[in-house]
């Protein structure tokens, strides 16, 4: 049986076939154009999932469903896209009866933070384990939990904001509107600013040095090359950023004690320099001293963990 | 159908013979004496189950199971109370197995505190939700989580510890390790050392004249009756008690956006005093500013909620 999973960005839509296990079989795109008519924008993922399922020349009844990953606030149960200001024009979209116009298959919707998680879950970091937490460090901070396999989505489609859990209360200003979360001392953006501070503050530190200067040069990579490379000030940077990460990081295994927690986006490219580290500073932040029993790890599937989730969710 | 709660606690065990709505039928109980050998305790909770059905005059053929809340981290999946604190002798206790030695019925084993938040989903200020957060503002903090009505445990058994999410990083020492836990702001304990701290700051203030200047006399209702009377100093430890309530109710709702969130405990007694301002600082901490589509509520069942749950394990 096969699966077609639609990654519905702002800037393209992707639809993939993908197997019983989570593998892509077959992946294609189109740009978005996210000024359109939310019709065209749907008969575009319409096509794009008959698409993939013509071309890998099998039939109708060998794909169980199509599943796709919007982001902003889809109503899952009912197929709609509630709200996405990533999209003019998509409030309320009936996205399941729309897509149902080109194939004729059952249609799941859902957050793509959500997807992530569950493709991590399904053929990622966290293949094997029922509970899975996942958090992606970007822009922002995303976040996605898997409990007995199924997505913790809230109550009214708006849950698993992991990265507006305030672990600082008073602190950094968050564009959510509240101060302190999660999301402003542990996403890629926050190292950032960071890192130009104290490039700013200590002008003959490494960090500042790797930049020539230009602060606009900076991004989540320098800081971390700096403090490899011996720096002080750097290494101080990370330390302080490591440490809002395992504040925050603790908290969900104090909440959902999950079985894996996967952390993906572009900072995890650190790999272990991130990850031991990391994970130091979560035992020390451990309920009660206790042994850390969850499993720290580094999602696996990169950008396809959103398609994979989307496709998996009519598993 | 009818189903037996045990509410092991460390000075007494009790038993209750509930009915499918939640409802109490009968209850009686002993005490615990917890230095005795476990086999001890256990053969009373069996004895206590069978009286309660006994003395109702049912036949066991009319009780589905026997639940029995406990403080510390059982592994409910092999009814096995792994740890406590609060008892001597208890390690890896098989309470499933003890118990049926004396009553022949299904055994379920939980977590005192998700007994709780399962018992106000099912027959409290939950009833008719099937996603619910229950928190617990006494000596620390507790909490409980329901998703689809059933107890989110972790799957270590050692999750929902909301009380030990940290709000505050580098704030108040915790008792469990961590700096800044939701527990060291919005516990009654951490309303009462709040109180006295300002009491001893301004001697004045009513907080000090209501406890004629005895700082031990302290509690938790102290600083509200002073807050009532137009006191400013106790005015602002409610408002700055009452902001990092609902910071952590936030941060909850954010997490898991449940139908409803039941806080219980004495503090609670404050009703809309504690309720209303409550629920406008956390209309500002929501996601987006979003509309609140949690309904925050207080506690309906008491010291009975765990009991109750208790019981609904075999529900």
């Amino acid at each position: 049986m096969y699966y077609v999973g639609i990654d519905l960005g702002g800037t393209n839509i992707a639809a993939a076939l993908v197997n019983k296990n989570g593998e892509i079989i077959r992946k294609t795109s189109v740009p978005t154009f996210n000024e359109r008519p939310y019709e065209e924008i749907c008969k575009d993922m319409g096509m794009l999932a008959k698409k993939v399922i013509e071309d890998e020349g099998i039939s109708l009844d060998e794909v169980k469903s199509i599943g796709v990953g919007s982001p902003g606030t889809p109503d899952s149960e009912n197929g709609i896209l509630i709200y996405t200001n990533n999209f003019k024009n998509f409030n309320n979209v009936p996205v399941r009866t729309e897509i149902q116009k080109y194939v004729d298959l059952p249609v799941y919707l859902e957050n793509d933070a959500n997807c992530a998680a569950l493709g991590e879950s399904v053929a990622g970091a966290g293949k094997g384990y029922k509970d899975c937490v996942a958090i992606t460090l970007g822009t922002g901070v995303g976040g996605g939990v898997i409990l007995d396999g199924k997505i913790v989505a809230g109550s009214f489609h708006g849950g698993a904001e992991i990265g507006h859990m305030v672990i600082r209360a008073g602190g950094e200003q968050c564009n959510c509107g509240r101060k302190g979360c999660f999301e402003t001392y542990s996403s890629a953006t926050a190292l950032i600013r960071e890192a130009r501070i104290a490039a700013a503050k200590y002008p003959s530190c490494e960090i500042n040095k790797l930049v020539n200067g230009d602060l606009s040069k900076m991004n989540a990579k320098i800081p971390f090359d700096a403090a490899q490379s011996g720096d002080e000030v750097a290494a101080e940077v990370i330390d302080s950023y490591i440490y809002y990460l395992a504040v925050g990081i603790a908290n969900c295994i104090n909440i959902f004690e999950p079985q894996v927690l996967v952390i993906g986006g572009g900072v995890c490219a650190q790999k272990d320099n991130l990850l031991i580290p990391l994970i130091g500073k979560v035992k020390n932040e451990c309920y009660g001293n206790a042994d850390l029993k969850t499993k720290i790890t580094i999602a696996e599937l990169g950008n396809d963990a959103g398609i994979i989730g989307a496709a998996m969710l009519g598993k």
